[in-house]
């Protein structure tokens, strides 16, 4: 197996060139011609190497730009208790969020089920954009019942913590009761608000937080950027 | 909100006509003008029917070529005990594997690092595409201790189960020590086997699975078609 100890040995060259920072997140990678020349190989070998690299997620190829070191992606746990700032300071970043909206309205079908919600009963929607260190990572959509909340629109207006928020509701703690996981494609809105392209790789979760007595408490939809984000699951 | 009622009726409408077979699974929904005549509405009425109904999975539309009635995504559920035969006959559909490749080998740094591997010793990888009512769900690679289990490259290409064949090499139960999701596009090779376009969404889980001694036994990425599959999480 010469051929692949060769594509193996450059991949593995141009990550320590990354790792020690000759190459540092946003950079342009050399093109395959430069990066052929320099090995002395031939460019099929040189885009096996490339090809690899994409693939773990170092570098990102933007068709007819090149080949541009990515940066790595935020580690998010999703285990029994998902709180976004938490995870992000876990992650050794600074969370921060954007509210697009905070309405009370009429919820849909899904939601209805999810909150287990009576006829004609009321929800706060929250919709926004969490950042970390400034990059926006997801955008998110959370509905909760409002008869039980009725101070929250203020509460997460003053807090971009729903964590916080819900305590002041009286919720000392909450759990995820379910996640539901699938890869899309980011629409043009979703990309415009994640500051990535139309039809990159979204994540999308859909979750059930309830409260002690298992009550559902929130309903929460998030697209994560693909290549920000890696969710990780391990048994608690 | 009179407008969001149209919009949304419409939407009802065709999910109903989804559910009671007047569309069926990869059918093409009449086009915008047809729709915008049935119902008398404006095209931008339809279009956010159609967008919502997209968002939810109904439907895919393909650029140039219309909507089509999508099929609904099979549930995957990502717990203790990631089995997928077991998975799939739960979801009532009929699964299979199509092996690409069973070959021993050196393993690469991470696949070293997830089974604990020492120096010079060996894997057995094993790749395929796991299929569920023969439509292709996901491809997989996954590398097991060669030493461990010198019989497995036999015991794969007899039984179609993971569990079984690790079961014959003295596994009696194996549980997910931890996950790692995200979402990436299909790569032109990845789309041939799964039967999407180049450029679909990818949710990629990377797992370690260990015996019930805690020794790593399979260290496996699998590439789901995103269209096709709900991955999900409960706390057993």
């Amino acid at each position: 197996m010469p051929r692949t100890a060769i594509w193996k040995s450059i991949l593995d060259t141009l990550r320590a060139e990354i790792g020690t920072g000759r190459y540092r997140v946003g950079d342009k990678l050399p093109t395959e011609a430069e990066l052929s020349r320099r090995f002395g190989v031939n460019r099929h070998t040189v885009r096996r190497a490339l090809a690899g690299m994409a693939e773990s997620g170092l570098v990102h190829p933007r068709r007819g730009a090149g080949v541009f070191v990515a940066a790595p992606p935020t580690d998010y746990p999703l285990g029994r208790r998902v709180r976004f700032h938490q995870n992000l300071r876990a992650a050794g970043q600074t969370p921060d969020k954007t509210i697009l909206l905070i309405e009370t309205r009429l919820p849909d079908r899904a939601e209805t089920t999810a909150l287990h919600l009576r006829d004609g009963a009321q929800v706060h929607a929250y919709e926004g954009i969490s950042l970390a260190n400034g990059t926006p990572l997801a955008l998110f959509r959370s509905v909760f019942p409002a008869a039980r909340f009725p101070t929250l629109p203020q509460d997460l207006e003053e807090t971009p913590s729903v964590t916080a928020a819900l305590s002041r509701g009286g919720v000392a703690d909450y759990t995820r009761a379910s996640s539901r996981l699938t890869a899309k494609l980011a629409t043009a809105t979703q990309a415009l608000h994640l500051r990535i392209r139309e039809g990159a790789p979204i994540l999308r979760t859909i979750g059930i937080n309830v409260d002690e007595t298992g009550q559902p408490v929130e309903y929460g939809h998030t697209w994560f950027a693909g290549d920000r984000i890696s969710l990780t699951i391990a048994p608690e």
